[in-house]
């Protein structure tokens, strides 16, 4: 049995983590940190623990950490970075489900999140940690930068059509949607039931920090720059996200559906839908699942391809028990068989 | 007191309908028809009118008909043309809230509705009732075609843009969204609250009814096609409409700000926000209200444009009360003058 | 034109009574406080009134407040208390939307709202503003405590019982449940969508301080004890509240609908449905009306009363202008006149 | 590895029980029925359950379902009793998750469900399937009549005290809530998003079906008749029930907290919650968990006791899966081992 520690357990991202791991066969929870609520049981903050994990909060401590095989940090921005290396140096494997490994360029990092990175040296190593483009890499990485959400979906959406030669790369647009749990557990008057209920709008209309990141790793797969525009919405409900994605077609024909089922075949969280299926958020409600449908409707040049994930398994925790089953040679799988929550 | 008629008032146009109408000063309701519904009081089905209302249905008849002034359809598509002719013929005014008159061309109208139009010979003289391109031609109209819901809200986004010279016209994207009202009150398993609450989907990606609407009005506008692809996606909401409209910067430059102020500086349901606040869907909540923000993102040569409205009133009801008081020569915004549920 | 000032209007009754208030004929808003956002537009903060109020918020003055002819607190509890008595002394009226003068016993005040009152000496003047047992009070008032809003839908669905002779004094039962905005707009991870949404619970199970509030109405209408369990719920929407009165009969019968028809037959903001009709919430959305349906089912020899209301508006803003309109002695149902919004 | 089959499961139930089936390790699901779907993939009606479950409806069929070790009807009510007898006879165990074998008096049965019943004979030994008073019969059980949803969260909430002599048995009342869920999934308007979305609303004040099963378990509990007042509300929301009962004490006193910590102590699906803690439906939100809280407010001569559920899961399709695996003698937690989803 491995051990696992998890800093910052106590938003959205960590108590979905401790969902999945709770019922992992190979690992055990050894510490579950969190300054402000240390002595306190982790199921008294979530009732839907209980009976499933014996534990308190402890303060976080880099020593104890120093002990487990594997640490998440499930924290803000900013922290997983000034814990990492130490913790390397003990020989424990990092999954940070936060930003501070997923870009490499320091100098964008720096611009987009506000703060000076505390371990640049270790950028170049950390793997961002999406299996479907970088799985052998993540098996044998110290560090594994978790995708961001939005980037999680829309890259598995555009993924088969990169590197096929049918479409421009210069105009691709994301218009991308998202449950209220993405801004996480924090008191904040805009995501108020009575503010984000009942209403629909996008947001940070004049750049997301989810930019820089989708626009790196199509970069990387393409081997050119990608003119991308991305635009967030909130949508009123909990998890989920959608993106529909506007490609361009070049000269070069493809069969969309071949395409999309022929690259996925081996993976087992990517699932293309049939023709004329657009895909819910629902039907990947509390799984691992990211639902594709590629689309060529009659009216326009463009290409549609619909893409959903819950936001916090795929596009979080989910993706992040994928990493370390990765990691620590399970079987990729192993813990995420769950069918979604429907209705 | 100009009396008033509705047509199959069971459904939520018709219900938003009344709700306008029971509190305007110069009009009365003399006839409500359902034949499903005939001698049971309206207020039985929608009890926020009690008090307000003191009505049976009864069922619908031309000759009864014929004694009002002005009669609203806000029946299912179908129903109005059928009895238009006769009504103009009885001297009443007509408006549809359905879209029986609201295409030209009745091959397109009848490829998109499936049914054959029961007076083409009527679509050369009906107005399409937008008032913010139409006005003149709506005050001396016989028969008033009421726009679609996503047709109000994205062309009302687009039109400062369309003649301006500073954009491309072979490909405009609107990515739209709607509240589950848009779908009506009928039963039906997909807008269950079960199916459509948390849970966001994209629908009709093979092409939307308000594709050919929106073109037409685009390319009468412009004088030229216009490139548009169209998506609609249905929010976990009731009410509410989002655009979000990518545009493709032409070599001419322009303010945006000051494009859309201008443009829009007389109109009494049209509010151009200030730059940079995405426009939320229930701030526009029960009102006439059309907001719209004009943006130009850095990271991209799009033009993003976002506009909302309440589907239910700028997008129905409301605009249906707008068109009736410039046909009977009221004051424009009578009746409409109620700030939105917030929140 | 009466000058009407308003208190700390950030909240959600704040804006409710604004919205109410731009369309009154006969007062002008002269004055809208918030330390925090003075010097910013009203309008800013909730989009809704755009083009209904061009104000500023202003920093709250004791002296500019004195010119008004009436002031609304729409203030936290605690506040109101601390200006009133130098309102009054400036010949200014005041309606306190928070509890400040709810409870005629300080002692009782003090316990539940863990504080030291700032003006004992008004508590016996003031009156309690629920307009139907204390119509002719209100209109001579000084200062006026807009009741609570479980107060209000409990007290009305109670009334006609009290003092009719058909029930037992001693054990009432009330089993309420209220929309999310009862909790008010500030920042607080309970309330958050995730938190609130799709869920329900109850809470506040040891005793809430609408408690001793409906006690002491119903004493003071009975003149004896009335034996009370009140248990408040929150349920996953943002407006109303619906209170489930289960009462025990005694051996005096009584014909229910009419003893409720009768009683409120000249109510203007008191509608009581037809038999075998329970009340929605969403059919009082935004308007300032309570719908009562009194039960008595076959399977219990208890009687079922059913009562909601918009817990903004008739539990607060409206209520609140109900109030006003007595008091500057205005017709009792100005500027309250409008429809639910339903859907 | 035991042969399931389940007839008609297209609906919310339906799915349920599949999503915990697919991962049960001791047994198969050999055919799953729907005459108006046959020959259609159950994973194209629903796709949460994509790479789950490869089967295809077929028509039922009462000869192949006597293939199958175990039944579950997952039907109307009114269709598991026109197949039983016959399976039995073929040695096939049922479990109906509908209401023809609830009720004991077929009377009493026909009364409230409005036909006659199709086989009375089997109703004595038909097994109320609620393993925590009757786990010894299920398991010796050919049929199992599954409870409703209601019964299950109330009957679980009052069975401590039933034979405690710490209550008056008289006067029990029972406010309970569900989400819409348990108004099934079929085309209906009064569970339409628009209709049941932000609006809160008692129904069934007359009597509802749950009245007398309720009734049945508490009068066969304490061998005496029980007074029960029992009315059911809809909440906005998809899943989740909760109760609040309301009880009255005898002149015996009781620790509450320890009557029900003792009495739950070794059953692995009911949780009692610590002193002071509402539960939330959200807390048990798809897994098989009923969470009470027993309290005493001060207020008050009445105890309260709260209790929560998932409709779908304690309430219908986990219940049933715990009755399977108490039937077919397997661990009695098997294949429900998974912790809520939060948020």
């Amino acid at each position: 049995m491995k051990k696992i520690g998890i800093v910052g357990a106590t938003g959205y991202t960590g108590v979905e983590l401790l969902r999945f791991l709770v019922n992992h066969p190979n690992i055990e929870i050894t510490m579950v940190t969190s300054r402000a609520n240390a002595d306190s049981r982790v199921d008294a903050m979530f009732p839907n623990l209980r009976g499933y994990l014996d534990l308190e909060f402890v303060a976080p401590d880099i020593d104890t950490l120093a002990e487990c095989d594997l640490v998440f940090f499930a924290t803000p921005n900013g922290i997983a970075m000034q814990n990492t290396a130490a913790l390397i140096e003990a020989g424990v494997k990092v999954i940070d489900l936060a930003a501070d490994f997923r870009i490499k360029d320091v100098d964008v990092w720096q611009e987009w999140y506000g703060m000076t990175h505390a371990c640049p040296e270790l950028l170049s190593s950390a793997v961002y940690g999406l299996p479907e483009i970088n799985r052998e890499q993540i098996k044998n990485a110290d560090v594994v930068a978790n995708p961001g959400c939005y980037p999680t979906a829309v890259t598995l959406g555009l993924l088969p059509l990169l590197k096929s030669g049918c479409i421009e790369l210069d105009d691709i647009i994301a218009d991308t949607k998202s449950g209220v749990s993405g801004a996480g557990r924090k008191a904040n008057v805009g995501t108020l039931l009575c503010e984000a209920g009942e209403s629909f709008k996008a947001y940070a209309v004049s750049g997301h920090r989810h930019q820089p990141e989708i626009a790196q790793t199509l970069s990387t797969v393409t081997g050119e720059d990608v003119g991308l525009t991305f635009l967030p919405h909130l949508v009123p409900m909990i998890r989920g996200i959608e993106a529909s994605l506007y490609v361009k077609k070049s000269a070069t024909d493809c069969d969309l559906n071949t395409l999309y089922q022929e690259f996925y075949k081996n993976e087992p969280f990517v699932d293309v839908l049939p023709a004329g299926t657009p895909p819910e958020t629902r039907s990947v409600r509390g799984s691992n699942i990211c639902q594709i449908s590629p689309n060529q409707p009659k009216h326009t040049d463009r290409i549609i391809i619909l893409s959903v994930i819950d936001n916090l398994v795929k596009g979080a925790a989910g993706q992040a028990v994928q990493n370390m089953n990765l990691m620590l040679d399970f079987e990729e799988s192993t813990g995420l068989k769950q069918a979604a929550l429907l209705p």
